[in-house]
């Protein structure tokens, strides 16, 4: 192994994941933290800390400088960014390899290309991926804008071309309505934006999101099969499983071959994750975007293929080749994460940092809990609400669920609201067990089960500090 | 599923072991426990708890009476006994079946065939397992004595036919030896007994501790392949793995095949394990014992063949058939399993009850760990020594022993000597790694290693209670 020293630049969960996978490797670990991050998990469980700054993440998890500065001192010689802050930063990715360091990811220039949304559609439509039909940029008439979606077929959406963050979105279900809108979409485009620019893209309704995991050395590159997170509230993904619930297997073939054809592509070097939207009525898949980097929801994977994603990435990063054949990637039974976030359903799943005064951790067969939690942790109130991620194992998806129905059950985080109840609420669900669902299948399920999730978060329990016998 | 409430007539790991399996499988749980137990884990996680008397465990886990009018009262319909305590005496399981109630094991006549070692003996024998070459029974004179030894070669072992617990056994390593000894030997017995009945057995030296896991309905039995626990002080295991690292194909196949005939000779029922001495010189191995009950290592063969034995032993119980077929049974991997007891290892492994202050559970990817721990937990100074089980799972043996490692580095029990600093040890053992052992190698190891583990055990670490960073 090249890496003798590794440097954490994250922190949460995922710090206390990478400190994992490094000591398996026998490489030496730093953690860098932020000042409200001093007595956290990951500092506790690496072999040096360095403190790189204040709370804020613009001051020391997303400080480069300061970073560097901590892997020069602690003579680190590789740097690992976990997801989010500098994870799919290319100039980071960049300025780490400059250093003289190893940036353990894909290099800048993967990241840079599909980093560009725009980009990152080219190159899989170049890959024989199928996209979401559309415009490949923006469209410079009304003319050509309907001359294209006579073939998309409708609804489409008109999206402003310099818009972002879902404004200038408009929605159009019939030719009539498109004829009605584009003018309006036009000029409120050049207002907002000062640009009249529009591109249209077809409207896949009732899609579930899936995505394929791949590992990739340079120049071999492999997938690990699917993921399914339809699962979503605002975006963000509450509840995640391997394999998909929805998938045939010659889709599955279809679907795994064009993610290995995309990382291919780009001589693709690391973990990546290319996303889909997936309709299960016409069995059609659409590329959405490609993450460079390890996701969240990786251990579903892991626990279905028995592959160490965090220990590979490592060794590639370290200049090996990949170990693990195609053939050698097999899925045994089904796994699902869930998503323990310091948030409380009953109101509206507001943040809500404070200390855990007890923790109880389920355990037992086919259970796995990756968190940062201790008994007496405080959470502090700068960084995403993510505590930690209760995954299960089981023969198939209906034990997958008992197992996750009982291991909710132990888990109690004393002191805090968490998304356990949403998490009970819906491994009761039949929609859920039945795997009825697509990506905006959440949100209105949670107005109409608001009552529900409220009556099962309040009191917080206090079991655990009870002396008292029962 | 028949079983709609079931009584966890054991305390510990186990106890909740089982009460996992009962929620998995939606059957609510009554847990009895002693005066000493009431705060236990188990107890907490139980849905309902009886106090059925005095930490004794004659007065409580082993007071028939008491627990079956636990189940009466709770209104259970099924008896599970763990391990230890009430799990192989065949009247405790006959009382349960008279009371109308299921015992979530074999028959009465299983166990108590199974318990009677000459018995069990001649049952492997006429199944054609291959036992230790000796007499059937006690030998009437010298010159039958001497007869059989030529046939069964030195060293042998003398052993008075009325003797036990080692007593009265005498070792010949040559025909002078034996012509010497075995006059003494018989003098002695009859002293010591008032029987001077002697028989003779082939002492095999090196030996591994290999044992075999099957899964039995009354009608069909299957095996889910074996494990290797050579590791062992004063005959208890400390460390096991599965699948043995000692065996070739061709002996495993072998030997997982004598179980399955064994089993069912007897038409076995339920969860039961057949333990073998195995010479990896000669590829010969020897019936030991059958133990009638589910086994503390039990969990290395359900990380390696994905199958919840708990999980089937009660469905077993319930009535079901058998849902496994033997092809279905396949090994990925290799776990291990290590016992975390409370004992210290710097103080000859001297039993250390007392408080747990703080306590952190390792995590991440192929990590289990089945306790009854919780921080504040007392450990109770009435029982036996085991504390919880820490158990990997890898691709493959080198790989689960680093994860040991980390593992062992992440766990924390603080306010107690455990034997985390023993495991640690052996983990980075060069014997240990190349699995050079047999069940006489750890005694000598651990008196050459006394100083090494002692400067691990103390002083008793304090990391997690305290509050200033690193």
């Amino acid at each position: 192994m090249t890496i003798k020293k590794l440097l954490i630049a994250n922190r949460g969960e995922i710090a206390v994941r990478i400190n994992r996978a490094a000591r398996q490797l026998g490489i030496a670990t730093v953690q860098v933290y932020s000042k409200a991050d001093k007595d956290s998990l990951a500092v506790r469980l690496a072999d040096e800390a360095v403190d790189i700054g204040p709370p804020q993440a613009s001051k020391s998890y997303l400080n480069q400088e300061a970073i560097l500065a901590a892997a020069k001192a602690s003579g680190a010689d590789a740097i690992h960014p976990g997801y989010g802050f500098l994870a799919e930063n290319a100039s980071f990715a960049a300025a780490v390899e400059t250093a003289g360091l190893i940036f353990v990811g894909p290099t800048a220039q993967s990241i840079r290309l599909m980093g560009d949304k725009v980009a990152a559609r080219e190159v899989a439509a170049a890959a024989g991926v199928p996209t979401v039909p559309g415009s490949r940029g923006r469209l410079e008439s009304a003319e050509a804008a309907f001359a294209l979606v006579e073939t998309t077929g409708f609804p489409v959406m008109i999206k402003a071309a310099a818009g972002g963050g879902g404004r200038g979105i408009r929605i159009a279900r019939t030719a009539e309505e498109f004829h009605h809108l584009m003018p309006q979409a036009q000029a409120e485009a050049l207002a907002a934006f000062g640009d009249g620019g529009l591109y249209v893209e077809k409207l896949v309704e009732g899609a579930r999101h899936i995505e394929v995991q791949v590992l990739g050395d340079g120049n071999d590159v492999i997938h690990c099969f699917e993921r399914e997170c339809s699962l979503q509230r605002r975006r963000q993904k509450v509840w995640e499983e391997a394999p998909s619930p929805s998938l045939t297997p010659a889709v599955r073939g279809l679907l795994c071959a064009s993610a290995v054809a995309l990382a291919k592509a780009v001589n693709y070097r690391g973990a990546g994750t290319i996303e889909y939207l997936y309709d299960d009525r016409s069995h059609e898949f659409y590329f959405l975007e490609m993450n460079t980097r390890i996701q969240v929801e990786h251990p579903v994977t892991e626990m279905v293929t028995g592959i160490d994603l965090v220990v590979e990435m490592i060794r590639i990063a370290g200049g090996e080749r990949l170990r693990i054949r195609q053939d050698q990637v097999q899925v045994e039974g089904h796994a699902i994460e869930v998503r323990i976030n310091a948030e409380d359903p009953a109101k509206g799943f507001m943040p809500n940092p404070g200390t855990v005064s007890a923790l109880r951790i389920p355990g037992g067969e086919g259970v796995r809990f990756d968190s940062m939690l201790y008994a007496g942790y405080t959470v502090p109130p700068f960084y995403d609400s993510l505590l930690g991620k209760l995954i299960v194992h089981d023969r198939d998806r209906p034990r997958a669920i008992a197992r996750l129905t009982r291991a909710l059950a132990e888990l109690e985080v004393e002191g805090l609201a968490t998304t356990k109840p949403l998490h009970q609420a819906l491994a009761s669900d039949p929609d859920v067990q039945a795997s009825r669902f697509h990506t905006a299948w959440l949100e209105p399920w949670l107005a109409s089960h608001a009552e529900t999730l409220a009556v099962a978060t309040t009191p917080p329990s206090a079991t655990l500090t009870s002396t008292t016998a029962r």
